[in-house]
């Protein structure tokens, strides 16, 4: 399918890709480029790949498919410093929970002579690095791919089969629906779980032991959430400020309205909401997107 | 330890609690009651007690220990209609998330000669009904017991030890204190929950299917907490409304906060936040009341 794929960054995504693709099957060479020391001892010591690049020229020369598993505010740099030893034609695609600003980041260099097409796996758990990585974190999953109608539909044919060769589903979309779409099913969720945190610990700091030990009604399922990559959410929460801003503001006002419905005593308008929240669960395990006891994609032990 | 326990309610927790003293190093007998024809079924099909009683004065009768495991909103009616039958000295705990209310109830009826002292296991899943109980539900998670100046020390003792029979930890707190914490580490994150799911929902009719489809990005989590039982929640924000509504109020200003980080792109402000919250699901681990692959407390399969 390639000759070369280039995976530049190599943390629980990129490494994810690694340890997926490890074969001959889909390209010849594999190689991968990670800036920092840590990861590529881990990538060494792990055995992950026999091709770690010295620097970022050599790890995309010939490449046929880079894919960029960085944090978002790292795109320019890395195209800057690597742009000039692009393969002609080559494709070049990301992991990044954001779609917009990258976007734009890709217009202003204004380079030709390449396909950039956007995906976004959305999978993933609450922790980072390589060692974090796992091959089926993609499996079954579903992996958003940002097409435009300037896209050469070749090649967006041939990254759609790549994301099914990891196990994903896959679904096109343009670049406005997914970072919509994102902001409802992930943002929201990642910004409102550090609030909460953040709520019960500054509370009242003499209760802080008892709030870790009585966690189990709650909070800890929200501390999971909050305790992701925190580099990657300030990217994204900046990223997607837009959309999340909207969301947050009507949020608030859903929040007001249940305090409203508490204060009045209101059980019946209660009795709703917790009705209609109730059913959603069941449409997603039926959509095959949870499990009645979720693992959260983790790795089997 | 005991001549008959009571247990009034067999859902979830009633359940757990049958399952688990199933056998005579407890008590001589035990006997349960449950309103709902279909509760009783499940109870007869699974074989969980054998002595069903038929009314609520002939199953608290000669009762040394009384459990309500019921709604919040059904203690009055449950006690009203049972009181004439109950043993001298009677010890009558329960399982309820809030304190204050049910125990005005308790004041309010001044009935003599019984010992009434609040428990509360911090323990559950986002299941209701018999079929969902355990038996190991409550090891080695805590159980609130919330003693007053009046309470019988003797019959604290043994309420403590009933509770570590069942595999639970137990700490003593005060009504006041425990409705605190609880508003913090339960009814917050659940409160929440509901909101999340109901913000993202209908904030776009028309992008529901994708909503589902996408939720593997966080939302999910959410759902599960938002599917609880909705008449338990709405029992328990009406009557920890003055906690929840405080809690809820500091929360909003923390959002409103993080709105403004996010409008000013203040990196740094969001970063401060996200490592706060990532060590509190440190401490939650290291306190034992956590896993880093959580089950949440379910059933074994």
């Amino acid at each position: 399918m390639f000759e070369k794929i280039t995976i530049i960054g190599c943390g629980l995504i990129g490494s994810s890709i690694l340890r997926n693709i490890n074969n001959n099957e889909i390209s010849k060479s594999i190689t991968v480029f990670d800036k920092s020391k840590n990861v590529v001892e881990t990538i060494k010591k792990e055995n992950l790949c026999s091709n770690i690049a010295k620097d970022i020229q050599s790890a995309v020369k010939d490449s046929d498919l880079i894919i960029l598993a960085i944090p978002l505010s790292s795109y320019k740099e890395v195209l800057l410093s690597s742009k000039d030893a692009f393969k002609k034609d080559v494709l070049i695609t990301d992991t990044g929970s954001v779609k917009k600003e990258v976007n734009k980041v890709f217009e202003n260099l204004n380079l030709t002579n390449i396909s950039w097409i956007a995906s976004h796996p959305i999978a993933g758990t609450e922790e980072s690095g390589p060692s974090a990585g796992f091959k089926d974190l993609f499996k079954d999953r579903w992996t958003i791919v940002c097409d435009t109608k300037n896209s050469n539909k070749d090649k967006v044919e041939k990254l759609k089969k790549f994301w099914e060769f990891l196990g994903s589903k896959v679904k096109l979309m343009s670049i406005e629906e997914h970072d919509h779409i994102l902001a409802l099913t992930s943002h929201l969720p990642h910004a409102v779980a550090y609030n909460i945190v953040k709520t019960a610990i500054n509370n009242d700091e003499k209760f802080r032991d008892e709030i870790i030990k009585y966690s189990a009604g709650g909070l800890r399922d929200f501390t999971r959430i909050a305790s992701s990559d925190p580099l990657m959410w300030r990217d994204i929460f900046i990223d997607n400020s837009e959309n999340v801003i909207k969301i947050l503001d009507e949020f608030s006002k859903n929040i007001d309205d249940f305090k409203k419905a508490i204060i009045e005593k209101n059980g019946d308008k209660l009795l709703k909401i917790f009705a209609s929240t109730k059913n959603v669960r069941k449409e997603i395990i039926q959509a095959g997107q949870d499990v009645k006891s979720p693992d959260f994609g983790r790795k089997k032990n």
